[in-house]
């Protein structure tokens, strides 16, 4: 039986140009099936999250522009479990507001927050971690991480020191740092003492609120004012006029690194943030010559070490290429080295520039 | 005024399956606007003979599937302008066919017969070698073939090698060579002597259909019983009934090569047989790094000499490519070496056996 006191939030408001044109501005990550297994990330995230969690208690918060996309993609929830942001302000504002609306419908809720685009393969480590998790910042007034464990220098991912041991896997955290250099990033895997830092959260909600009341006064005297307001017919209004006037600040910068009561939950999930194709193809099957086929037919010749994804139903033939990235979705096609993808954003600019929002 | 003796035979059945994935089963290069000059190859060679040729005197000589796309492309010919072979029986029973019918119209006919799928940059020399070689076969009982200026030793073409001059750019054809390899093409060039096929013919009707009776008895003893019912409403049941049973051969195998009364008409009119993408880059105009982009929109970082041919609307963007062919077309992406381009017909021979139809 699941408990009543437990919710989960998801966000859903990211745009995911990395995966251009995979991802488009009308069409992010999170609402693309990305390995055509018939369900889109969202929808696996919800799925997953709706085995632990009840049904009512699990809330989205996204961008306004999304809320047709969420309707169709989780039919099973109710409007009042859209939260719809009406500008886009980082992670800090989505969790506050949405910790506020929690509180006005249980004050004793704890919440896991989880973003809506990662892969989960082994879920029922990850369900069990979660389910401790919220059992623990139930009886204590922390602010949990979910840590994973390392298994490459990865230098596009934060990490998470950890400090003693509170017991059963979780950790007190002893510093927080974004993106490593390659040399920092070997260092850190070699310590046995840094985990990567997975962006779920879990805390009580008087925990979270209370944190961000202290660590971010200047956005909580844009939502705090409205605690008569969350859960009532005057919510939205409310927010409309609030939510674009709070400061644009993530919850990992704004609240986990500053505050002191911190704690990291260890495991090894077969997480990926799939924050880039490289990621991508590290995770994904390959063939005998190491070419990764997402969703699409494809017929490879003398080829090593691609990933091609196009649309369900397409045949794309290869011959000769080695390390690269084929993707095609809509009316974009992009082939470029697998190392050149951090230039992405730099073909969306010049896409949109030259030939204007029909790309992008 | 145009000569209401002269005719205009296109053929018009080809398959294209050198230019896969762009040209397609269905769909064959005649029917395509390569260039995305609002015109396919099959209108750009209809508009450009009807300039000369009165619009009643134009046949067009395809495989019965292609009736629809005929009508569609050409909708101000009539259905009695359309031979609808019912079986692929390459151009010599085509051209038979085409003669007969012609015959039964206007025994005086003079008749260029062209292919529906060449490029002709240079129209207004074109149409003047046209005109002068149907007056040239009015008058003597000769085989007229139009041979092209080679401007490199192209392996692809076949080569007509010239003897005597019959005065104004008339020459007796003294032999054909199919593709010859590239030392003996080089040594054709360099003689002065060698001309290229392109496949385009001028005869009188008389002159064409002795050539056939005499050259080629297995075929006219098919089409030979039908004189009484070309032109007549019986013509499609003989033809349904007969064409079928016609040997495959072309008119340069089973007539030209074999006939003593061949000549050929000297020009140069910016032709290509359009053979393949190769001859297609070679066309078409490049940016400042050699690529070449067809219909589509292109952004092209780092990358040299590379044709990308995509739908009109779409768009590609490539880093780190060199010599490569890009061609999409409908649910296929081709991305290839230039220089690989002979193995297509695997591809597609692959594409087939182990995905069947759809692709093809």
């Amino acid at each position: 039986m699941a408990n009543k006191d437990n919710y989960c939030v998801i966000m859903g408001g990211g745009i995911g140009s990395r995966f251009w044109p995979f991802s488009r501005k009308t069409l992010p990550k999170q609402f693309l099936d990305f390995f055509g297994t018939g369900r889109t990330l969202l929808q696996q995230t919800f799925d997953r999250f709706n085995k632990i969690i009840p049904t009512e208690n699990i809330f989205i918060v996204t961008n306004a522009i999304y809320a047709n996309l969420i309707k169709e993609q989780l039919p099973n929830i109710s409007e009042k479990q859209i939260l719809l942001e009406p500008a886009r302000r980082n992670t800090a504002p989505c969790v506050a507001w949405a910790s506020y609306h929690i509180r006005a419908l249980n004050p004793k809720a704890n919440i896991v927050v989880a973003p809506s685009d990662h892969l989960i393969l082994k879920e029922e480590e990850f369900l069990n971690a979660i389910e401790k998790g919220l059992d623990f910042v139930a009886q204590s007034e922390i602010l949990l991480t979910l840590g994973i464990k390392p298994n490459r220098p990865e230098t596009g991912y934060g990490y998470i020191q950890i400090a003693d041991s509170a017991g059963d896997n979780f950790y007190k955290v002893k510093t927080f740092t974004e993106k490593p250099e390659l040399e920092l990033a070997k260092v850190f895997i070699e310590s046995g003492e840094f985990y990567w830092n997975s962006g779920l959260f879990m805390w009580n909600v008087s925990t979270i609120i209370q944190a961000c009341e202290t660590l971010l006064p200047e956005l909580t005297v844009k939502l705090a004012p409205g605690k008569d307001v969350y859960g009532t017919d005057r919510e939205m209004e409310f927010i409309n006029e609030n939510f674009p006037a709070c400061p644009n600040v993530s919850v990992d910068f704004g609240i986990m690194e500053k505050a002191d009561n911190v704690y990291v939950s260890l495991g090894d999930f077969g997480w990926s943030d799939l924050g880039t194709w490289s990621s991508l193809y590290d995770l994904s099957e390959k063939d005998t010559n190491g070419n990764v086929t997402l969703k699409c037919h494809s017929l490879i010749y003398n080829s090593q070490n691609n990933i091609v994804a196009l649309p369900k139903d397409k045949l794309v033939v290869i011959e000769g290429l080695e390390n690269f990235l084929v993707a095609e979705s809509e009316n974009v096609l992009l082939i470029c080295p697998k190392d050149k993808e951090h230039a992405i954003r730099k073909y969306v600019n010049d896409a949109q520039m030259q030939l204007g929002e029909n790309f992008i």
